[in-house]
């Protein structure tokens, strides 16, 4: 949690089933230092969670917690999602179901 | 509740899960006075909750309260919702799902 | 009671969930008889409830009675509604989950 | 039902929830003869219920009878409904929720 | 049963809650042989039911009979339903559904 | 099953409510060789039954079996399904309501 | 699972009931080596599953497992499915009730 104080000067509280998700922008240079052509960058729909709501809130008012957590690495999809800006970073929510994948 | 008397001169009491949201202007000019130009005001999608509905009613007719309350500062979607004017104010009646974040 | 058999000569029994509405007009002059100036005169999504029907039937065949009563003054969508002539009077039914607010 | 069984040669039973109303004809003339000029005619949407399905069934199987009885005057909806023809009169079955109000 | 078998060489079963309707065509001459103008054919959205599925299967795998039953004279929508052809007959498959009533 | 692991090589399980279906060609010359002119070859919209899934899986997880089995010959809706080839042979894969009738 | 650590130097862990396909393409050259004209190429809607969700979850919070496994062959839908990029390798996920068929 510390990470995250530090990170945004804000904390975003999800609303229900929403994911809070930062995308990882493609690496542009080598640990070395040299620059990767953009051609050579891998193209990535993956982000990281920042932030989960509280889950689902179903029919019967039951809430169903959502299988990610803060800091899990994940596969977006091509569309879908709203983005807001925090501290002039682009973030975007989704709602949980939308979310493709979790990566390991 | 005092604050919202003073505020407006009507109340507003939203329907089911609807909540009364005012959206927050970008800041025009800093503390010390001088105006900001425009192109540095931070983009807003953010407003306070000024009044929130008794709740969701499912169709067994339970009452679901919303995870909101008066005063919440909270992060809009870009479209959606209904506006109405109140005391020349324009005020705007969301969904509780339609909410995307809460900001603390 | 009684004011609504005097004010139209037929009695309107909403059917479902439905609720019958007159729309309140702008106020067009002031209480010492001048005349408000169009531009002037408050925009109104205004009404008052004139009738409730018995609520709405669940799929299990449970009424959920409406949060609305006779006399209630509510907030209107801009959309929606189906207008009704009654003694020349317009009147507009629309679903209880239509009506965005109740005005106190 | 005597009534019915002299008005129409076949006796229509509308299936489910559907609702078989007849449209009541602008006045034309007044009782002492005198034609009404077509625009002092009030416009109607308005008819008499002719008969009644068994009512809506749930996707439990259960019968969740109408409102409605044979003999109700109704406000019907601009639009919807589907027209049948018996004995050259032209009548309307609607779904039970489409109708709008009963009048009294 | 046994007519049905004379009518039609295959035996059609409609699955769930279809049911198949042969159309009424309107009569074309009187029953002593003189031809009736087109124009003075009743128009005719009637049908015999030939055949009727075992019901709507509900989401609970519960199965809910069809108010229908072979014989039947029914009252047809204007659109909808899937024609097929057998033995050189046009028969037409309804969900029950979008029956509109049953005609005594 | 016998005939059908010599009719195709692969064994296709439909997932869910889905049924395989083979589409019967109408019949182009009598028993005697002699060729059926195009016109006068019945229209068809039948098929064979090669594979049914285990059935509707509800949204409490339980399974509704299919109506149908290998080997029933149905009627086929005019649009819809999934065309896959198997052994050259193009069969067509249907949700099992969208089956329109078992013929007998 | 080791033959997947293998194949791919991510574990992606598919959403809900999600499943992971990766599709076979056609076979090029013969056993001997010859090339098949393209032509003579079978068309192929196949994959082989390399990973599953751990399957729908209801909306009362139950969660119904796949019918589909690891290593399973299965028949794709021509759409549908969104393609994700994982060491050069496209995969798609699809959601386990567009599968069309498994594959024995």
């Amino acid at each position: 949690m510390a990470s995250r104080v530090t990170k945004f000067s804000k904390t975003i509280v999800p609303m229900m089933d929403r994911v809070l998700v930062q995308r990882i922008k493609p690496q542009q240079k080598t640990a070395s230092g040299i620059y990767i052509p953009e051609k050579a960058q891998e193209a990535l729909n993956e982000g990281h969670v920042i932030a989960v709501g509280k889950g689902l809130v179903t029919q019967e008012g039951k809430v169903i917690p959502s299988e990610l957590k803060e800091g899990d690495k994940v596969l977006l999809p091509p569309y879908g999602g709203s983005t807001v800006k925090v501290d002039n970073e682009e973030l975007i929510l989704f709602r949980e179901s939308e979310i493709l994948a979790k990566i390991q």
